[in-house]
């Protein structure tokens, strides 16, 4: 086991970062290693703001609900970016009417996720620490407010980052069998009894965030999950239409 | 720059491997670090089928339209998955009336992704080689088909990998300017002047695939993809609605 693959082992999210900022070689290396990141036909349809403007990750931070994110060093939103290709081809005098934009949404959405999970990677090869951040799709329209972002654009996924200033205990996870499966999809006769040593491990978990309580099973997370959705994340294919794509 | 970022800057499609076999050790690695990767909400919404059936390597090679992809030694296929925490609930005893699934299937699709590039990763630090096929989408519903899927999941994306029996030249990517801002998104007055230098430093690239000609600007190449959409790749939210979300 090379020393990336230990990194990819311990890989915990970290939420709260120490003063040092992260520097400005390491951003460099970042976006340009960035650039390598494999791309869906390699036309290239994802795009990253750094977030720097206090006012504006305190905004994105509200529409997280998550107060740590504005307190994080450094903060990427990744975005499915469909908008510079589209330009790129009105301004080479070509007008192409498509009836749908569905797949080059889908590319855009993986090319951004790819880029996302490539600068998790990095960071932490650096011996930094990252928080993903789904939550920014709580509110996919407001986001796109407050970067401004353009018609056939939409926000995917974002990171925050910086040094870690806590070392949290790692989380325990479902088992290979439960997920890695040969030639076809495998079922389980009944899943509540399949994964009980699962719920159970979990229970041994303690979550930095809850105040180190202890956490509920794994089973019960589902649950209340899917007791309480997020209300506008329901509306995420309507908020892309809107935007301009034609799903 | 450490070894992995040196790995990710060196970062090339490989499409043609060695008859040497991924070793059973190495393949062991991969699925159990993956298991480690970030997943939105801790819900774990994506599974992986190892494709090792050479009837079905075929079936989906022709999915692909891309013959090395039955020659590949490992082919992965990343599966968007909320079937597993469904069933989880419902033998749970409990039955959550859900008005939709967008989230969902959105969390489930980034959740695969994040495990395609950081499996991509994991198999390049190795020294080993890989090819993304987003061509699996090229017909959704028969790759369902093919690996037997159930309910509430979909194919995201594939991996094939081993052993790398070709040295391709690095493809020119654009510049770190056009894809990374600073707090909103940065247009440009005319994209087709901007890119102009993308577009002769992409003619210098020899494609492998293409038994080594120079290739086309990377305006041309957007223009014909664009002109040329794969036909069933539109139909992907009605094909997800098909398999049981509630899009």
């Amino acid at each position: 086991m090379n020393e990336f693959i230990k990194k990819v082992n311990e890989h915990r999210t970290i939420r709260e970062f120490t003063d040092e900022k992260v520097s400005e070689e390491i951003l460099h290396t970042l976006f340009e290693s960035l650039m390598r990141t494999a791309t869906s036909n390699g036309l290239q349809q994802a795009t990253i703001i750094r977030v720097t403007d206090p006012v504006k990750k305190e905004q994105i931070s509200k529409v997280s609900n998550q107060e740590y994110v504005a307190r994080a060093t450094e903060l990427l939103i990744f975005i499915a970016d469909s908008f510079r290709n589209d330009r790129l081809v009105k301004d080479n005098g070509e007008n192409i009417e498509k009836e749908s934009d569905v797949d080059m949404f889908f590319q855009g959405f993986t090319d951004a996720s790819l880029l996302a999970q490539n600068a998790t990677n990095i960071i932490e090869s650096l011996g930094l620490g990252a928080v993903y951040l789904g939550s920014i799709l709580n509110d996919a329209e407001e986001i796109i407010k407050i970067l401004e972002l353009p018609e056939l654009t939409f926000p995917v996924v974002g990171i925050g980052f910086g040094h870690p200033n806590q070392d949290p205990q790692l989380k325990p996870r479902m088992d290979v069998e439960f997920r890695v499966f040969e030639n076809s999809y495998k079922k389980f006769d009944n899943y509540k009894d399949a994964l009980k040593g699962y719920d159970e491990e979990m229970t041994t978990y303690y979550d930095l965030r809850e105040s180190n309580r202890r956490v509920e099973t794994f089973s019960n997370q589902v649950i209340n999950k899917l007791k309480n959705p997020t209300a506008r994340r329901a509306e995420l294919i309507e908020m892309a239409k809107k935007n301009g794509y034609k799903l």
